[in-house]
């Protein structure tokens, strides 16, 4: 960086025989976390998982981040310590520089926005139009598992503030059924950087794009942004046990339920048959498994399907994703 | 740009022999704007304006914005087209490509983020710290006329809010003293994007900020930046008819009220004596007064001086500022 925090802007040398891959996001207490279960370290690990999970999807290096924070009267300094080491550990573990900041006060909620510059070799973005029928898509990681730790945080604050006649405490058949995984998920996700690179690199998926609004939604953008259908196999669906044993405890159906929870921050990727072996090598790289969970089609239907005594029934892939004006 | 909005990041191949020069700032609803007073397009005409206000004092010319947007429940459609209007018909003006967009709801406040980068030779960007004893220092515009457009929109909003016993409209001793060009300059800025670029291509300015904060804490910014104090002489300050006026038949000073009203998105430059010729030429090739107002000293107070009767009297120079966190 030529000039860094302190100036009126930043300046920095882009990189040379690299496009420039830019994304913004905003997490906004009430609406992205509350506070009352995501703690202050957690709350900006997510505000730059989100971003990075962006740049992941189009198989960016991370270079460079903007924050900007609007900060409630209430915060106390502590939580706010929290908060940037929350974001400066996943930064300095992604090699990112911070390059510009802003702070101000909010009069309501708190607000962080992340800018990210990440850079990419010019013919290797990734995007999530480059699909074509005949390309099997595969889902990186495991899914539901976020929204179920959301769940299970929620379900734990209920608990908690019940009322004092119950004891006050989480009741043993809910809290047995808490997993650590799950919840670590939601409030420390991981996202796909290095796969996505080594993807980019070896050109290994024709197009892709993260599940930050889960992948029903995921599969829809992929579909109509390269012209074609496609078709999950509900059956081969990545769902960890814990995440099963959640939702049918609950008496509800786990696919359904993994396909539309939001916050996974893995990757959907479409890849042509012939490079599966690509995908392979930079997954087993990137020491991330990846499962083959559908195919695009020419037929513009976007369809999950699945085996009921052998016969397949076929119905549309629910999408609902994370509503963000609900 | 290679993958515009709607992909998970944008992809922008950089400049050839540039560096880019990033910026974030972000305007929130009750901090730094009143819905009450400030229209919809004004919004979105302030909330670049800011950031182009730094892009401009370090001499980058625009390039890309990211826009980041939070929005309250009921804030209607017409009022979200005109800040949306009001934003990109100011890009427009200043050829900035819209990269990437966030829109997301707040529970609160109404949210504006932008982001900007901007491209300026490597060896031109103009910094805060390149002053010296000797240089002399300048100031664009006129100063305060801002500050005195937002004390005009409260005061017209208070006499609106009146008891309906007084009439319920503007008092006219008031009213008479509204400047529509005060007002202006609170609601829709210039910022000085063409002075910036002109001042680093021509090498004309040692050190430039610009006076979001007001143009006393500009003073100390630069001045603690580039290592040496500053005289500033209260007799040139460039403040203009209209905002004299309204500070006066207000009971203020009119120089302190000026010097420390923020808002105005000047441009406070240092100019070494001997390239005084091409600073007259890049203001007068941008259209903009430039008015001298101080000097850089040695000694490391930072002054402000006024004439009263022939013998000078000297003080700090005051900085208050905007305060965030007031």
């Amino acid at each position: 960086m030529l000039v860094g925090i302190g100036d009126d802007a930043a300046v920095v040398e882009p990189e040379r025989n690299r496009v420039e891959v830019l994304t913004v996001d905003a997490l906004i207490e009430g609406v992205h976390f509350d506070r009352a279960f995501v703690p202050p370290d957690a709350i900006g690990h997510r505000a730059l998982s989100v971003n990075l999970s962006d740049l992941a999807s189009m198989g960016a290096s991370p270079r460079l981040a903007l924050l900007s924070m609007a900060l409630p009267p209430g915060l106390p300094l502590v939580d706010f310590d929290g908060l940037v080491a929350g974001f400066t550990a996943l930064a300095a573990q992604h090699r990112l520089h911070l390059a510009g900041g802003n702070l101000t006060r909010s009069p309501g909620p708190l607000v962080i926005d992340v800018t990210l510059v990440g850079t990419v070799k010019r013919r290797q973005a990734l995007t999530r139009g480059g699909a074509r029928p005949g390309d099997e898509l595969y889902v990186s990681g495991t899914i539901g598992a976020a929204g179920a730790g959301l769940q299970m945080l929620r379900a734990g604050l209920k608990s908690c503030a019940a009322p004092a006649g119950s004891g006050g405490h989480v009741p043993s058949h809910v809290a047995q059924n808490f997993s650590p995984t799950c919840i670590e998920r939601y409030l420390r996700p991981d996202p796909r950087v290095r796969l996505g690179v080594l993807l980019a690199r070896t050109r290994a998926a024709s197009a892709c794009i993260d599940l930050s609004d889960g992948l029903g939604d995921a599969v829809h953008q992929l579909a109509a942004a390269s012209g074609c259908g496609a078709t999950i196999d509900a059956d081969a669906l990545p769902i960890d046990r814990d995440t099963r044993a959640w939702f049918q405890e609950r008496g509800a159906d786990e696919v359904p339920e993994a396909i539309t929870a939001g916050d996974d921050y893995e990757l959907l990727l479409a890849v042509r048959p012939r490079t599966a072996r690509r995908l392979a090598a930079a997954a087993s790289r990137a020491g991330v498994e990846v499962t083959r969970v559908g195919i695009c089609t020419g037929d513009p239907a976007v369809v999950l399907e699945c085996a009921r005594d052998g016969a397949p029934i076929r119905r549309p892939l629910p999408r609902a994703g994370y509503a963000h004006f609900r």
